[in-house]
């Protein structure tokens, strides 16, 4: 059965990254609702067995794959730059959705099937492990070291970036540099009090 | 042709009601990319040569559906109540997303084909002409009335309460009434420098 494996003799971080990249695009080809091992083993030219040492089901080999790919804005070290900060985490996040990773966490979450299936993992294992939503990291940073009171990062001040981005993906306009900063000053900053002092 | 329409003897507005609520069925079962004039006649149980006397194509039919289907939300009559009439337009538009019409529009949103062949016929004869995004026409009512200046809506704050909105479906968890609250308290009154006077 690991014929393919020892052909290749590919070991460690290689298979893995070889697998991760197989379970994403066999994501976007037959859907959450249809993943097994089988179709992931194929694509990344492993035995199934080799799967099954490391994950218990193909849904705990997809989320690994998108823990791994999942960015986390850094804030700028020594900077005081909320407002590029938050830009950049914005430009990050358009980024990803273009990626593999971005692309299977669309389609999970366009899919009624993925939905029902992955949501929660993906929230609690993925998303929550990486930082929480795009833009968390820089607020929770900028809050700790005083700009404005932490109480104001509340569960939809956190998602306003997030929500205004997949918006305007849904509307088939993947917003611009100029888009992700209107999206900071005309909303995420006046959320958490900065809308003045700032523009 | 005519046969089942004489049949039924619909006439006007009963048989273009069936019209629109068979072509919104259809786009459901078969995409945007594959609704065809025979589709929507068979689920209408209507002629061909009817659809083509009013309809030059089948995305005509669609578009007229959707617009027809598609609620505006009215600014409560003699009221001062811009976070009531927020939330309440808020309310409308969860509601909508789980009719007939709404659900067709996030199966087209939804598939990179739909996106790409009526995205924007969907926003210039459909969303432009029922009064914007949800929240728009009860912003410009206030605006109007003195409340905050009207160059605060910008399509980024108009279109703050709808992505919040559409993030939490995708997020598998439709907002309940203080979710709306809290989108209209945290994130659309501090964007239009209403902030601190309501909440």
């Amino acid at each position: 059965m690991s014929q393919n494996d020892r052909r290749t003799r590919r070991r460690g971080e290689e298979l893995i990254n070889a697998i991760h990249a197989a379970v994403l695009e066999e994501v976007l080809e037959v859907g959450v609702g249809r993943l097994t091992m089988e179709g992931i083993g194929r694509r990344a030219a492993t035995a199934r067995t080799t799967l099954y040492r490391r994950w218990p089901d193909p849904i705990a080999v997809l989320l690994d794959a998108l823990y791994h790919a999942h960015p986390v804005e850094e804030p700028t070290p020594g900077a005081d730059d909320l407002r590029g900060d938050l830009i950049r985490s914005l430009q990050l996040m358009v980024k990803w959705t273009l990626s593999p990773a971005g692309r299977a966490v669309a389609a999970i979450l366009t899919d009624p099937k993925g939905i029902e299936q992955v949501s929660d993992e993906l929230v609690e294992q993925v998303f929550a492990q990486r930082g929480g939503t795009f833009t968390s990291t820089v607020l929770r940073h900028y809050a700790e070291r005083g700009h404005f009171p932490a109480s104001r990062i509340t569960p939809v001040v956190a998602d306003i970036g997030e929500a205004l981005v997949v918006k305007r993906l849904l509307d088939g306009a993947p917003p611009t540099d100029a888009d992700l900063a209107d999206i900071v000053d005309q909303a995420i900053l006046p959320a958490i009090g900065l809308a003045d002092r700032l523009t």
